[in-house]
């Protein structure tokens, strides 16, 4: 399976992104990957690598880029050589199985539509991401790949959230919710409670709204929200468990107890701590394109890159985009 | 100081209102406090108490009250014995200086706006709270007063949130930034952005948007956002913190060696759990009414409703109403 990846996306630049390579391909032994980007830069990087990993990373060279502030779609149609937009291509030609970028979201969201192309039925795709909760994962879409959607968007995703759940996570019969400001019916906005009207007429498995503290308590398989709400809410969590995290070091490092403590707890703080540490979960799915076009945080260190080839790895081995289509061409959404 | 308390509000009933009534009236000598629902339930349970403080707590007998699904509009205006509504008039008629209600927030709105009144200038009450981040404390409003805003409604936000920032919570020269998708100028939906446009040539201390992990790093002193949005940011934030916790003391359960370590650990880890524990932080006022009217968590028990009525007696101490009619009045909104 090729993989290809924005080598120039994303805070680190090459250097995370071909060690993440190495990573991948040291793990996944039918993992072959192209990295889109700059040879000069990335040819030494690669050098010192033994060569059962080495033989399958190959570089497609280009020194374009697309910044992180830009216009997203205008850098997708006027950037052609861009190493974003030259991923994408190689995922439309099938020369790519999949592809994975931490650069600019919004370029990321166009070229997955003007290069990649959506798939019928789905008037808008979206990001998805599996949230650690208390018990299991919660997928929560969309997180960024929209600002406000109307409520047929938010019927898709509910569509496209059952599915991933189903056939990617293995959910057996997923909990569908609508993310709302309370869980009576008087509560949400327009949108979201146009989009449970639809839903509630759906065959899917539909809980009604769901309130914010509903998703760390995993009280639903997959909560649909528009790209605004879901961002903020990917972020915060992100944000509360670092900043939570980096507290509790600065606390042991002024206490003298704690520390001989922490010799025993340590294992299990690592264990709560990854566990609630979202940036390690890096990699979401833009659910809705004709292909695996996954979506890395821009501030991904190698780490969360290799977390990534991972969710792209495994949607394309689950068939991810053919079960979508083949579930909407029952007449899903 | 005389407070006001709906103690027919909340998921517990009056059982845990009175007894934060004692223990609030113990806690401060300056407090008197009138409970507002049936005399015949809540004789009981104040009887026992010492008369220092028994005799600063009164009773006005209602059985009526407003259900957590009902209207509230509609429950605010038939509902004229309702516990909610009569606290609500004591604050009008001068008789209470604040409030306290753990019931149905939008009846809590509703009531400050057709009640208690809207200070003028301000369109939309807003409820805010301070949330404890990573040094200090971010002013997050509005949690829930309202469910989409327009920008001349976020625009008043900050400018309350402004006052209340420095003049109730103490901070100097209190940032001001706006809640959004992503930090870049192109990011928001249409309320934020124009938002963005009036708040930039306001005289505020404005810096423009913030994601959702700069809240828990303090990244700002306030931040503003719609009520549905800073609704789920609140209660995401509460049910993530309430998860942590008990997925801690759960291993804490199954491991032995922790166990021995977090005899070591136990303060510190208490500290930081305190620290980030939302619903302690209980009581978010609503600002632009005529008077102090704090609402409580309906799943408030007893520290969480003294927590609310500090709240109150500290808005009130503090002047806040006035500091916001002033400032507002000097042509702030």
């Amino acid at each position: 399976m090729i993989i290809a990846v924005d080598a120039m996306g994303g805070d680190h630049g090459p250097s995370e992104i071909c060690r993440a390579a190495l990573t991948a391909c040291a793990e996944y032994d039918d993992l072959d990957i192209v990295l889109v980007g700059s040879a000069p830069v990335m040819e030494p990087l690669l050098e010192s690598a033994d060569s059962s990993v080495s033989r399958r990373i190959s570089i497609v060279h280009t020194d374009e880029r697309v910044e992180m502030n830009e216009h997203p779609t205008l850098a997708i149609r006027k950037k052609r050589t861009s190493s974003i937009r030259l991923a994408m291509e190689m995922v439309r030609a099938g020369e790519a199985s999949g592809c994975v970028s931490a650069g600019n979201t919004g370029a990321v969201v166009a070229g997955g539509v003007l290069v990649v192309g959506r798939i019928s039925g789905i008037d808008r795709p979206a990001l998805g991401v599996a949230l650690p909760t208390l018990n299991k994962y919660t997928f929560l879409l969309d997180v960024g790949a929209n600002v406000r959607n109307k409520p047929f968007h938010l019927y898709q995703f509910a569509h496209m959230g059952n599915i991933y759940s189903k056939r990617i996570l293995g959910v057996a019969d997923p909990q569908i919710a609508l993310l709302s400001n309370g869980s009576e019916d008087i509560k949400g906005d327009e949108a979201v409670s146009g989009a449970k009207t639809l839903i509630a007429q759906s065959a899917l498995n539909f809980t009604g709204y769901v309130e914010g503290d509903d998703i760390p308590y995993s009280r639903a398989d997959v909560v649909v929200c528009d790209g605004f709400s879901g961002n903020i809410v990917l972020k915060f969590a992100e944000g509360l468990m670092t900043a939570a995290a980096s507290l509790l070091k600065e606390e042991i490092g002024q206490r003298v107890l704690p520390k001989v403590g922490m010799l025993f707890m340590l294992p299990m703080m690592k264990d709560l701590m990854a566990r609630f540490h979202y940036e390690k979960h890096g990699g979401t799915p833009l659910l809705g394109v004709n292909g695996a076009v996954i979506k890395a945080h821009g501030r991904s260190k190698a780490p969360a890159i290799v977390s990534a080839l991972r969710v792209a790895r495994n949607f394309v081995k689950q068939n991810g985009v053919e079960q979508i289509r083949e579930e909407l061409g029952k007449g899903g959404a």
